[in-house]
């Protein structure tokens, strides 16, 4: 968010309960429709703007309306052995998905300390911090993958291979809040390429990769030819290990579950169903030491990484996820703040479904 | 190993048998020296060589000789639940701590489908994907994390807080090798930046950070004063996402284990117990699907990826491990590469302790 004067606040419950509505309407039954609505504005809640409800219209509601996902979609258990359970999505919205298939998990991880769930025939689940974040009331660390369309040229290759397939880890905290690392294994998202396209600025080097594979400053090139390195860049730069950790990504997200992989992901705006694949782990932490231990120890942890010498001109040393809950604290205050396209487009469409909106 | 050809090479057995007689000499029972020899052996055998045999005086040897580290540690399972243990590692060589934890982590996995084991109370263990790669003959995935001795700065950050704390994971394969990922997650090892002082080379910018947190090309300066910049490098490469990996290793390895973190874990010249913890994890594939459907679909990955268009001018895609098991398969017939100045050191050892020696 540039300048946040021009978004709209909108408070989280009525944001909430529009996503809702116009999902309803798209044939999503009600119960589905809080969850996907839940995921959604959780991620405008803490700042991530990209995976919010930014994306309904273009990565949801279209592939509803053109017949491509399945609005009421059955959730199902295909295989369960002690504290692992296969699920399948059965082609509806990755969200209701992601949070059937990470509720499994934590099931099976209070009866047995720990426990692993993958989900085939999903969709894009949104924000993969969501599902991680799930296990923090229980008192576990929430582990959650997943892979997505191909945007990520793997080391020494030029093509599209492999998604910014993220990893999220969600670490209860004491005093302090979470330790929640939420990233995608590429250096950049593809958004960020855009928003340099439009601003006609050239990106740094390290991001991205021509047509022939090679580093370009040119977003357009790597747009429409290219794709984003994975995390580290080139070869030279260690870019080969975040390539190692998206193909990790894709392997227990999409092969060990029976989802697509590699190019076998497709796209929001292809024709078939996407195949997306997911992976969801939690553990007990009082499995391993007393619960109180635990957290006293994440707070020291905390505390020490925040309290180290800081850089030359550095403010503050941050540590994962502290940023968002910020953010978190001051829109549950503030409202959310919904990006002024975005909020036109859910008038408009609030409008044409004739829904009550919030002004 | 710039030129192969001032290298000695050494039968596998031969060197094993060497340095497994070395270890029993500084009183460490044989059969964990079988242990440690074997781990230290594979990394050298696998082309890595900076965990190889070169490090036995340094790392092992010399802490055994000041009494720093007990030769006869007794690794113990402080707590066990379900799938989960906890191990202290006594104090001993960390290969053996960190064998005995992940033979009880598939021990564990093999009665309920996953498992993971910690161990506290450790030390430097050596190459992490030893360890992942013993989940393989069971037909499971194995992972493996270690912290380390401080040598990463935080993103925003000036000293050293984190270790290059490595990811290891290994899936097995059909007809293609196993896929193995064994990475530092910060940028490059301290060594790399030792090689480039001694050729009175600048590093790349990317690598690391001066004493004021900055980027710097000054090998010296990064190596005495500041410290590498995590997997990504600085802030707007994404290095907080190295960053964030980095401490998701300490927490599993360190925080969940009772063992050292961050700054507290000690470096081999320290005069106290280093205090490394590990961090394992197995997982039956045939909990997910059919061995053989799995591996035919890693097979499927593999072959995918490796015959992807290339980049301009490169010769090969590979995937995580290949390069390595290349090297093994050269090794095992020609002998393992072991550098002129470690080879002198390792029969200059042999002599002072009457060992007969391999020629």
């Amino acid at each position: 968010m540039s300048s946040q004067e021009e978004y709209q606040r909108v408070p989280l419950p009525a944001l909430q309960e529009l996503v809702c509505d116009i999902l309803i309407r798209y044939q999503v039954p009600k119960e589905h429709a809080i969850i996907v609505a839940d995921v959604l504005t959780s991620a405008d809640l803490r700042g991530v703007e990209s995976h919010g409800v930014g994306r309904l219209f273009s990565y949801y509601l279209g592939r509803l309306e053109r017949g491509l996902m399945n609005p009421r979609a059955h959730v199902q258990v295909m295989r369960q052995i002690g504290s692992t359970a296969v699920l399948d999505g059965d082609n509806g919205l990755g969200h209701v998905a992601g949070y059937l298939g990470m509720e499994k998990c934590l099931e099976l991880a209070a009866q047995h300390g720990l426990a692993i769930t993958v989900v085939r025939n999903s969709n894009h689940y949104g924000m993969a911090g969501y599902y991680a974040m799930m296990a923090l009331g229980k008192n576990m660390i929430g582990i959650s993958l997943t892979n997505s369309q191909p945007l990520t040229i793997p080391t020494y290759g030029r093509t599209r291979m492999l998604g910014t397939n993220p990893i999220s880890i969600a670490f209860p905290g004491g005093g302090e809040e979470p330790f929640v690392l939420d990233m995608a294994t590429s250096v950049v998202a593809i958004g960020k390429m855009e928003v340099y396209r439009r601003k006609d600025l050239p990106v740094p080097r390290h991001w991205g990769a021509d047509r022939d594979g090679m580093p370009t400053s040119d977003p357009n090139e790597v747009i429409e030819h290219g794709g984003v390195f994975p995390l580290g860049g080139p070869a030279e730069n260690s870019g080969y290990k975040g390539y190692g950790l998206a193909a990790v990504v894709d392997i227990l997200s999409g092969v060990l579950s029976g989802a697509g992989f590699l190019t076998g992901v497709l796209r929001p705006v292809d024709e078939d169903p996407c195949n997306v694949g997911h992976f969801f782990a939690a553990m007990q932490v009082d499995a391993f030491m007393p619960l109180h231990e635990f957290t006293d120890r994440m707070d020291q942890f905390i505390r020490q990484l925040r309290s180290s010498p800081r850089a030359k001109g550095a403010k503050q040393i941050f540590v994962a996820g502290e940023k968002e809950f910020m953010q978190e604290k001051r829109n549950r205050q503030l409202g959310v703040p919904i990006h002024p396209k975005v909020w036109q487009s859910l008038r408009d469409e609030a409008k044409r479904l004739g829904l009550r909106l919030w002004e």
